[in-house]
């Protein structure tokens, strides 16, 4: 089912078969490894919006598998009917979660490639040409952001992540964790300490699977470890990931980053955030003009069915913080790495 | 059954009433605020070693009380007897959490007490007695701390805590929350907000249970969310309590407090810790020198009975840290306020 280049690895989050999706049900991770068969586009939106599938480009790639699926289900209509079922179908999902730009901008990249064809089964294999190379553009800008990232590092580094910036975030091998994969192949990483990233536990949940699949040594710890760690000179390096780095450099990111970006610099040990290019937003000139989304109080007031918090009791749940870009050390991308000053490096690498 | 002087608190993690001790049991708050009548002193080793009972002065009373308890009992034993049986439920209850240092602290204290009597039904009245002593010391030194706490402050002060240093980890009134407490009657308090404190949850479940009765605005967030808060300057000063404190003035306490006196520091806050004076270890010249206690990946690796991480995944677990004192700006006792150089200050408040 999966492919198996040899610097690829052996699970995705995401993949077509056999005209099906495939998806690896990430809501039961890491007690059950489940892959669900999906064959009909409907289900792709419940599996959407219930973050089976999750992170941005793996939303994408989820985005275009399910058009395709969608016309695929539809082949055997009229022409002047499949096109308004496919019409539909592309509104719905990228309605399936509004806020995840990935979503609408997949669909509407693969509906627009099919723009002057009639024939519905014309139209099935272009957009599934069209969704296979949408995954194929985000495995290989991984692959080049882990090279990139890799020479970044020295032999038996001990790296801290915050988060879950690999594989199952994206259509293969990640993009912070693509950077660890490719330094550990060339013998680099010593061990990798993953902030189990309250609320929602990603860290705990979803890097350590990853890292523990591809055979990389890692340990979970709290989120408030992080400090006493560094002070203690256990972690040699620090990488994340990133939701929208701003023309500056300015970095929004799961939250918690900030706090470890200073105390990173504290301790002087090196900063580094890894995303495709497609990530940086040049339309916004520094984090201050990033609104960050406040999200439900329930992911702080109860874990797993047991309330935590009297339910009468004020919460507040940032999903993000922002990063200013004097605290990151280096961006990586498939384009190469920027340093300071990124209002000038983050531009001519993404020429 | 509670002391209800103006300045105190309408609850008491521990109390003494009609032969029998009253408890709150804290491992089911905030759901439920059940109140345990104990009277078998076998029945609070229970009680400790399960931590219905917590936080190390609140423990050193729950000592005292217990060998109360037990002299009772045990009342009408002829004397030598009668002796026997006191001595060994001493033992007994100082071994329940042996790291506790308060827990035999206390108990020594009280034996010492009665070291001239022979008469048991004289010595539990003198057994009692110290008990209440111990109780009453307890309370009046975290009222001093909270007036001289208090005097840091400012009209209209959001502060941050992080874990439980409150009327729940004393006898009563608390320390860092005593000082939160004193500073909301002068009018200072705007609100507090109350980092969960992973792994254990201190924060959202007994930090915000306690300010809610109290009437002080408290709202509960993730620990990765202080940073965020203070760079929006949403937080204008961080008040913690303390495990240890050492000559120089560094400061052990729950894991992820050197984080936050980090974040501080950076963002230009002032970073307090209130203590009892008991609390200063002048025989540890500096943080250096202090064992951190690594306790059980369980832990971090389950919540309320479910998984969050694969069983086999390494974890990490620190319960304390270390924040050197060039982060803090004052340490808060009952006999005044410290300043830098500590090493100076702490000795000359203690003599």
């Amino acid at each position: 089912m999966f492919n198996n280049e040899s610097n690829l690895e052996d699970y995705r989050a995401i993949d077509w078969t056999d005209n099906k999706i495939i998806i690896l049900d990430q809501t039961l991770l890491p007690n059950k490894e489940i892959y669900l068969s999906i064959e009909h586009w409907e289900n792709m939106i419940e599996a959407i919006k219930s973050l089976r599938v999750r992170g941005a480009p793996a939303l994408g790639l989820a985005g275009a598998f399910s058009i395709a699926l969608a016309a695929y289900e539809f082949s055997n209509m009229p022409p002047k009917i499949f096109i308004r079922e496919l019409e539909n179908a592309a509104r719905n999902i990228s309605n399936s979660r509004p806020t995840a730009v990935n979503l609408s901008w997949a669909i509407k990249r693969c509906m627009n490639s099919i723009a002057n064809i009639s024939n519905p089964k014309e139209i099935y294999a272009k957009l599934l040409n069209e969704a296979k190379m949408i995954q194929a553009e985000d495995i290989a800008a991984n692959i080049a952001i882990g090279n990139f990232g890799a020479s970044l590092f020295e032999h038996k580094t001990t790296i801290l992540t915050h988060c879950n910036a690999g594989a199952l975030a994206t259509a293969g091998f990640g993009t912070a964790l693509g950077v660890i994969r490719s330094a550990w192949k060339q013998g680099k990483i010593n061990e990798v300490y993953a902030t189990e990233t309250r609320p929602l536990l990603q860290g705990s949940r979803l890097t350590a699977w990853e890292l523990e699949k591809s055979g990389i040594p890692v340990t979970v710890i709290i989120d408030n470890m992080a400090g006493v760690m560094m002070s203690n000179k256990m972690i040699s390096g620090v990488i994340v990931g990133a939701d929208r780095i701003t023309a500056n450099g300015d970095v929004a990111n799961k939250i918690g980053t900030y706090t470890v970006a200073i105390l990173a610099k504290e301790h002087s040990i090196p900063f580094y955030v890894a995303a495709p290019a497609s990530t940086i937003d040049f339309e916004i000139e520094s984090g201050k003009d990033i609104i960050i989304e406040k999200r439900d109080g329930e992911e702080i007031g109860s874990l797993f069915g047991t309330n935590i918090i009297n339910k009468k009791t004020s919460t507040l749940n940032y999903a993000f913080d922002v990063t200013p870009n004097h605290y990151i050390d280096a961006i990586i991308t498939e384009n190469g790495i920027a340093y300071q000053p990124y209002s000038i490096t983050l531009e001519r690498i993404s020429r």
